[in-house]
């Protein structure tokens, strides 16, 4: 055994109505989780490539937000209707589909030493 | 902006109480969720290393499990008394701490020609 060639975490974070980052919850991240879990399985990923609901990814504004690792991948905007594209494209082929991914300078994150 | 420096997702996932596997969250991974957030906070890694619970990583009989990524470094039978010792080396020093890594030919990942 192995660890997973790909590991797909989505944000199913439920905020407060009035937030107006707004959140993945309200914006359809249990559809777009479970299609995504639908269409690996029925890839055959099984155990290659494992999607996994997670808590808020920080985020927010990008809603429906998913992050593929070990490549560090983020996607925004994400739909059921992406779900085929982003499972076959990048999940299988190991091609990001580029019209989805947040650019790094968009991202919340930060180095260490960006204070 | 940036992608987060680490990753670490724990898993909660709640089992049946008959699963002979047992499940994190029965283990305490709510207990041990919180003391990375908190660790990982009080160290001065906010939007650097993200701490983020999750759902069932599929390691069961390993838990409390976790992952860091990029790294794909898995952690199994974590409890509170470890966390400062994964935060200090680990996701600041960039050192996994051998003692709690899961070796991958004990993980349930697999390769997309293994079958």
């Amino acid at each position: 055994m192995a660890t997973f060639q790909r590991h797909l975490f989505i944000c199913t974070n439920e905020r407060d109505c009035d937030d107006e980052r707004g959140c993945c919850a309200a914006k359809g991240s249990a559809e777009v989780a479970k299609a995504l879990k639908v269409a690996a399985y029925e890839r055959g990923l099984k155990r290659i490539v494992r999607v996994n609901k997670a808590g808020c990814l920080d985020q927010c504004a990008q809603g429906v937000t998913c992050v593929v690792y070990p490549e560090a991948v983020w996607y925004g905007g994400v739909t059921p209707e992406d779900v085929d594209e982003i499972v076959e494209s990048h999940l299988v082929g190991g091609v990001p589909v580029a019209r989805l991914v947040v650019p790094n300078e968009e991202l919340t994150g930060r180095a260490p030493d960006e204070g």
